[in-house]
């Protein structure tokens, strides 16, 4: 058995990790003390490799945790005294919301209908407002923002945190961290590897803030609070026992896209997206979501359909194929399609002769 | 290279780790969704052989989260409202306290010397305290526990919580889970797999507290609370995209052990927990930590010396051998050697071999 992941994450593998992981097996890494030298090299090197993928600046720290929804509550717990202001353009701006709802802070935001951008003419953000919440990839939607907003929500008000969610964004989309205060992903989407790991960067000097709330008796989480977390990454190593398979074959997967190339990693994305929204686009029956070019997802393919969606997946996997469902209420009408680095444009054009089908 | 690791955790892998990893890499079992039926099987395979495997009864949960630390956070957030008491042998007992603490919890203690046993008609507990948190085996220590003692205590205070740490304890040590309430584990121990999983088992009764905690307004986390993981867990799924790979080496690595039989993995490592005993107990610069008997860990074999322990690894290195330094205060004058199921005799022996000459 051997099916095509097409799916939003988990999705298919990149290519060398069992190859990657018997090697480290027979090395020994799994088994290196995470305070050891020879992990601290590990950590290093990931974070080196990571940095110069997606243009981290010096400034800002790097923590292992074990999920993108863990740096949610985290980076909320951390951070945020009293209020977090969300942009709300899917299932997973929700879940940030809902998670600092949960830990007990006041929370304001703007929503847009999903598939569609916001009114940013009517976006208001109080004065008390600590940090700004924006999902820049929707996975749930297949919506993507123009990363230039966030920057000009950045100028307008500088002294609040801008913390955004790149899960399914890197490492296609850059960013300009001048820009950006805290982001995080996991590492089962566009890094092609299997789940267990969440990435968090957070500029350096927000650890004075972790601390400030610390300091008034606000609990900021025990073992992964960002005093902890800081500490630790200055010395290499992380709060506790990490996932270090995952951490070294990040490292792993960041170095093959550095070889291979960032331009070519981004001019494939771009073909392979617009491979398939041409395609989209005139289908009969099953269509974008998302309606306005400039706000589709290039990694995150959502469509629409009236058609039965479990016809679809049982043909396509018949065929070795496997799509993502739709999110939410959108579960019976959408597909998702992850269009990552590892998917390759032999298997897109495939993939595209079964959709012919419907 | 090709060293034998006698770590107390990371430590040695079992055999067949590579070998089951990318056999799963080849059946497409990192790509599958956690909100698969796919996954669902591996979810329940693996509870299943873990149940069996230790004796753990149908009304508990096993939930899946991060590491052994995170269990120690989750289980104080989610069931304890005001007070906990805590039996503090060594340095993770130590971990456990400080974490209630910056949960904001009041805590109580009774403290043994490190090394010797608790003097156990000292034990006073208050009517306050929800919840007793007990460390089995103290990795930092090599302090053993009997198990007997835990259950006499939850005899004494059956409306008590009885939290067990059995980090390093399992599978070696088995338990009746009549008399524990919750109890966790990480996989990087007996288990010998990669880290990066921490496994929470808890009596189902158990989730009505969280919820009274819940709806107080207490905060019991966001996406790993106990009502999220047990609304998951009943249907085979985890709260969210979870280390797939761990979970699924954990069942295979259960699965060996059951096939192996539980007696035969108990009595092999009861017999080299005893030649090395017996060797340090007649060898003139290294004895054992703990002089009583009883109290001696079966899994983790602790040493004092007034040797130069860099020396000591730096040898047993030279020769492919690895142990862990000592704990905390103890980093430069103890020796810890792990004894788990995947530690060969053979091993040992030349391990014992090479202490000869010290």
């Amino acid at each position: 058995m051997n099916k095509k992941y097409f799916t939003v994450g988990p999705t298919e593998l990149s290519e060398g990790i069992a190859y990657n992981y018997a090697n480290a097996v027979e090395n020994n890494i799994f088994s290196f003390s995470h305070r050891s030298k020879e992990f601290e090299e590990i950590y290093a090197d990931t974070v080196k490799s990571l940095k110069s993928l997606l243009n981290i600046p010096d400034d800002f720290y790097v923590f292992f945790l074990s999920s993108a929804t863990e740096c949610m509550e985290r980076v909320v717990q951390n951070l945020v005294e009293k209020e977090s202001f969300h942009f709300i353009n899917g299932y997973f701006a929700e879940r940030f919301l809902k998670i600092s709802k949960h830990l007990g802070k006041n929370t304001a935001f703007i929503k847009s209908e999903y598939g569609t951008d916001f009114n940013w003419n009517d976006v208001s953000i109080s004065d008390s407002t600590e940090m700004i919440c924006v999902t820049h990839n929707e996975t749930s939607t297949g919506t993507v923002l123009d990363a230039k907003k966030i920057y000009e929500l950045k100028n307008k008000y500088p002294e609040k945190i801008m913390a955004v969610d790149i899960v399914t964004s890197v490492p296609y989309y850059q960013f300009d961290f001048n820009f950006i205060d805290a982001a995080f992903f996991s590492v089962q989407k566009g890094f092609g590897l299997p789940p267990g790991l969440g990435v968090m960067v957070c500029r350096k000097s927000l650890i004075n803030k972790a601390k400030g709330l610390s300091d008034k008796g606000i609990v900021i989480g025990t073992y992964n609070n960002f005093l902890n977390l800081a500490a630790n990454a200055d010395k290499n190593q992380t709060t506790i026992t990490p996932n270090i398979p995952a951490i070294y074959l990040l490292g792993k997967s960041c170095e093959a896209i550095l070889n291979k190339g960032v331009d070519t990693m981004r001019n494939e994305t771009e073909k392979k997206a617009n491979l398939l929204y041409n395609f989209f686009d005139k289908h009969p029956n099953i269509k974008p979501f998302v309606e306005e070019k400039d706000l589709r997802s290039l990694t995150t393919i959502v469509l629409k359909t009236e058609l039965d969606t479990n016809k679809i997946h049982t043909k396509l996997e018949y065929n070795d194929f496997v799509v993502s469902s739709g999110y939410g209420d959108f579960k019976e009408n959408h597909i998702r399609i992850g269009n990552f680095p590892m998917h390759k444009f032999e298997d897109v054009s495939n993939l595209i002769y079964l959709f012919k089908k419907f």
